[in-house]
């Protein structure tokens, strides 16, 4: 039975002055966070000593549009913007999610995807516990609520000690957020602040259109507990090489953000470079694919002192294509998400820069379109590897078939996509630029080497 | 910590031919049982052997708007209708909740309270399982999750073992329905048939809406099992003595439903009957309090001999008082929901039936109303008895201080409400009209004395 | 080309103090003739010198969503609310209407049915002039704008002289109220008071449910003008005989409502009443068909000396029948809408009491329901004469395709409905009961004879 | 009183093959041309002879849901999406409008504004025509119907010899379009073709996203006939010096349409590399005021031989902010929209490129955005002349005090937007970008010289 992936954003925040309603910064932080999740939104909130839930579908105007209405004020309030890649849109799977427990009513929201959640939930189950969803949130909030005789940092402990997989999570109770990455830190998680207030985003970038300060990345492995008393940092879980998933930088995380204090567009800049240097090619014009290989391609026409233009114009009343749930609305959207600017293309050798190619559907229209805008040559450049092997962390790419490079020679990718030209980064390449090795980050989807072992 | 109170409708339907799509009949169905609770509607059903959930905030057709649009079909569908009396209108609380257990997917609906859920609650938080709710849907569900090594049949024997308190619940599993109820039966289940279909619903009225035939009411602690097999008919519990709520004959149910074997419709004449002959009075018209009292104003006025008439007109684009969630919106829709018909009581000496006084608040505007219309004299005569003690059974009334009977004497009551008379129908004139003993029915809420024991 | 029929609902007010909101009242006055219109509903309101409007489609809660959102406030408010009978549900079509004309800004809200249209439009736009909708009410409003060089008393004057039909109307202008009955008084409009607020309605009924005074009926032919100045009124037509339809009295009209001076309530059990004189008939009981045979089915009964009673149970989730507009709907939704009391109906002599037949649907369904609930015999009595004619005045019946008593006789009738006995009243009876001549009402549906010439 | 002042978009599309359904192209369309207008959509569509009509607030996928859900098809429908400046968000103000005139059914979508409304508008209220908008395209449609005995290309005729100003309109009657252009052309509009269908659209790109060939731009005076004949074209109105507005290529139009010849990019291009030339400045990097300023800070950077990068990251999910209706709107969407690229600005001198400054309120926050992450200078290059006049025609700018540069001068600007250089293109750069002469385009805004009159 399929799992739910899950690609998701979290947002929290604590404001120290009980008085001081956080409503308002959690809703812009998801705002913010919206790219990592189009599907579902939720907020959880402390209110009298409960926690009340505000949830819905949709983008978090929509979803939250009862928050709106309602008006509640709280100094602690959780939220989760949330992508599912299966057809399961049900209100029932928004996150965050709250338990009744001995521990007293908890919410979670979470980040990433487990790879041995069968046998969790095969044990909880067995033991009699209640699951009524099929996220790994609800799998860890249930681990939580089983050690009902431990306390509350050390039921925490308990429960991650038999989770694998990438997760990053807010746990919130009565007093207290606890925020913790996984022993490889496979997930972004981050905390700022602004006066009274901390707040716990699964990216930096949240923090600056709050006008909050960008305190620090939780550390893999790391229980960050946050009440009145400020905040506390240790270590639970004895930790491993880290291996933040490397997708993140390529694509995932907006260029704004600091992962492992290293800024998103620069390091795509920095991919760019990389494959300018690695795959050198003269041609008119560089330009990006909508939108996100535009860092690479930057970094690409520097490198190979090319002119850089826009080549293709995008509505921008949609959304990006990746994220989507189903095939059919992919290719639907893109008919009308972008078109050529003849006058730029006309007769003209192009380089187009991707950050990837998962599918190689996009790529192929983008081709297409070029050509019909009048391109003479089409270069496709992918400022990374090619995508062999599936994702079990949280990114929806689960199945090898939907990943073209998992079949297909890079000639044949070349021939499927149209173009004159494909080249992408090597391995290696992706790791001078980003300036890790190949033990410190997660690149399964490239190298087909996990961080953990797969038990799905 | 309160614990939501629940008036809730219940409807399921199988087809024995697996083809056949029962989603309409369930969606009708629910219809029909919508006096039963309007404040939010949930439908479950079987779909390639796993279970998918609908659910929504408001009345039927705006709570099941996703399924009208998506129109998945089953053979199987378990559907719930809810109103609740507390604040929590979030669409958490929505039922049928699914748990997936170690017997596999499971769906619950419920109806009724139960008293004994704090301790419920404890003992799973303590031994670690994970509520997300405050429903006793989920509690019974997670009681019989956590009997994991039983054959389902036995888990919910064991489950119900522990329960105390009114319910009537369906389960489905993939392969059959569960439909129990309470040992005393506190609240009505049935069942009916067309053709390959078998149907499960809180009332009988249900079956005549979808053109079936009503085969019978569930015994109380009977277990009815229906399946590809057929119906199979258990008991699971010891019986002790029945305690069908009055307040189902006196208001809740439709006329058109049978419970126990009575019309209630033709029971509801004879309350008004029965109060005729206790409190014989002469007055120049006999008239309903619209429109819960229509019943008993008709027997009332045919044993007096005294025409019966329309005096106020009620709006038809207005829903019924007593089961709206907050005081404030009973009193501003009252205004615009009644108007007196000045020719009809211009003069006149009015008796008014109404089915029982729970708060005051209508009799007291309605009378009200009644004098400007131009009543000269206003008796407010009332089918039942004065609803003095709190219901724990899940009639939403838990609260002493709401009950103007609970602090008030008949005299008080009379001048608070504004009438020139008011009469009570006694206790045994309750039990005579409905025929049966005070051993064989649930009138807590008249007499204080409950069929169980209390441990809220 | 078919012209759009409309029933409709005018709800006006005016208060002399020019900072108090009579928002609310309009927005309640509307709610309480939400029976004559449920498809849309409008609101004109003056805010500083213009006239802005808001309309939708729905009933009064959804189709002025907007305006709970804005919370406009205003001393001069004219709503409406409408029903057609044809396809075009745009929002283009609903009242009211605002023009800019030489008389600065007017608004137009109208009831009733014009039956020169064609003649006018085609004056109209032969001398240039733009009409944008379908509907009376801009043609109106359209003669009026067109006598730009007078004054707006005699524009209003001018125009109506050319005007063929039933109408009641009322002109918002900056600074004024103009009400005005067609020359027949075909449709109602009165008026009320509340301290400072005038209020304009189609019915009574809105003054009790907005806490007003019901000070008098405009007379036919008469305008009445509301300003700071007070209440002024004038005739401006010469009078013919007056022309009140029927059916308000039978059918359209809440039976709180007075008409012509009249109760509606009363002269509804007066038609029952008639229709016992003149058809005795002994039967176990009389009912009514829900709901809007009550009053009549009262009279009958009382007349007869039968017992009363409830055989068939209305869902109270369901608006009624008569005024959809789709045949379609129509059909699904009495199969839900009524169940059979079967205790009540069992080997039962019944006399099912009625105000019209127009389609005959709803009666062959009832009477169906009633012997599948067990009745022995049923008598349909219909405390109106067949409805035999086309009306052109407004109510939903302009086609005499879909009049079953245009085809078929009384005999023929009795068969397609399945009852044993069929009765209807006599047009004598009619008026008797009514108390007036046939020269003093518009009983066209039933004598075919019509108090205007008909030039559609 | 002030009008409505519109910016718009029109697109149309009429099939040769009658059983051909163009709808999904007129949706597609309006949707490619929602740059031009966010706050309402509407469709009217020719259906069995006569024009049906579907209108509705907000971005087209919204405002036309009702499209979507009753699925009409029609071979000849016109669309319209329009932003106002005013309050009036009314749906009552929504194109196109449809008239019931003398020549039949006529649909009327206008781009531009009128400059003799005025009087127009009396001309026509005075005669007693009814005007029920206060937009410029009833004014028009109204100035047509009153042509009454003339046929309709004459009626036409007729009526524009009248307006002065800003205009560009399809009409529809149940035979053929009729669009035409002001005798200056001030607002786009051109024709496309798809194998039988014709497309008449306000930009180019929307062909593009249709899949269409583009055609021919319809010259200022001419009207293009579109009927089962084919295309037919001829002037009509005595041509006037061309006098296309400035402001679509600076600012409006997509940067991938092609005005009067000259492609929208390249021209934004070329304003930034004679910007570059004639105020050449050294700098660490250009960079664009997202998105509005990117083609021209391109060709700043290439001019000037400096890198371009991204300083700013917009958050995909917000609209652009010049055309919201409210200025409160405008304050508050910024602030979560933009953040800046701290690695990108630290410590670096930095060239901001914009399109243009209207009410400087942007500039002056993303100034303040740039310096907060870590920007050391800031010189704001404007690739406009200060747009000191107000627009008359149609941009949103009608209001001299909400030009900043209407009562600032360069260097008080540039004070209070905070930056530390002010540049901003010469009026004769412009010229030479666009490569036109003072007399062949519009600049009022800039020159204060307008080509027409201005009566309002």
């Amino acid at each position: 039975m399929a799992e739910i992936t899950e690609e998701c954003g979290i947002f929290a925040a604590f404001s120290l002055n009980a008085d001081e309603d956080v409503v308002p910064f959690v809703y812009n932080g998801l705002f913010s966070l919206q790219h990592r999740g189009q599907e579902a939104a939720g907020v959880a909130l402390l209110s009298n000593g409960s926690i009340e839930v505000y949830k819905g579908l949709g983008l978090v105007n929509q979803a939250l549009r009862e928050i709106e209405g309602k008006s509640p004020t709280s100094n602690m309030v959780l939220g989760h913007v949330r992508c599912s890649s299966s057809g399961e849109r049900s209100v029932v799977n928004v996150q965050p999610f709250v338990g009744h427990t001995a521990h007293g009513d908890i919410a979670i929201a979470n980040n990433g995807n487990l790879v041995n959640s069968r046998n969790l939930r095969e044990d909880l189950t067995k033991r009699g516990t209640l699951l009524q969803t099929r996220t790994d949130a609800e799998l860890i909030l249930a681990s939580i609520a089983k050690n009902s005789r431990l306390d509350m940092q050390s039921a925490i402990s308990q429960a991650v000690s038999q989770t694998v997989g990438a997760y990053s999570f807010v746990l919130m109770d009565s007093n207290s957020f606890y925020a913790l990455r996984d022993p490889q830190g496979m997930k972004p998680l981050c905390v700022g602040r602004l006066a009274d207030i901390y707040m716990i985003s699964s990216e930096s970038c949240a923090f600056e259109n709050c006008g909050a300060e960008f305190l620090f990345e939780i550390d893999p492995g790391e229980l960050v507990i946050i009440n009145q008393e400020g905040i506390q940092r240790q270590n639970v879980l004895s930790i491993e090489d880290p291996a933040l998933c490397v997708f993140e930088y390529i694509y995932l995380a907006r260029p704004d953000s600091i992962l492992a204090g290293k800024s998103v567009h620069q390091i795509r800049r920095a991919l760019g470079r990389e494959l300018g240097r690695e795959k050198p090619l003269d041609a008119d014009l560089v330009m990006a694919a909508p939108e996100s290989g535009t860092s690479a391609a930057l970094g690409l026409a520097s490198e190979l002192g090319l002119p850089f233009d826009i080549g293709l114009v995008k509505n921008r009343y949609v959304g990006r294509t990746f994220i989507r749930p189903d095939q059919k609305t992919r290719q639907n959207a893109l008919r009308l998400k972008l078109t050529p600017i003849a006058p730029v293309l006309k007769d003209k050798k192009v380089i187009l820069v991707d950050d990837s190619i998962v599918r190689g559907n996009t790529s192929r229209k983008t081709v297409k379109l070029l050509r019909e805008g009048g391109a003479k040559e089409v270069a496709v450049y992918i400022a990374s590897p090619p995508f062999k092997h599936p994702c079990f962390y949280g990114v929806d790419a689960t199945n090898p078939k939907d990943l073209i490079a998992n079949s297909l020679s890079k000639e044949e990718i070349r021939q499927a996509i149209g173009a004159d030209i494909l080249e992408f980064l090597s391995l290696e390449g992706l790791y001078r630029a980003i300036g890790v090795s190949a033990q410190e980050i997660c690149s399964g989807c490239f190298s087909g080497k996990y961080p953990t072992v797969i038990d799905i």
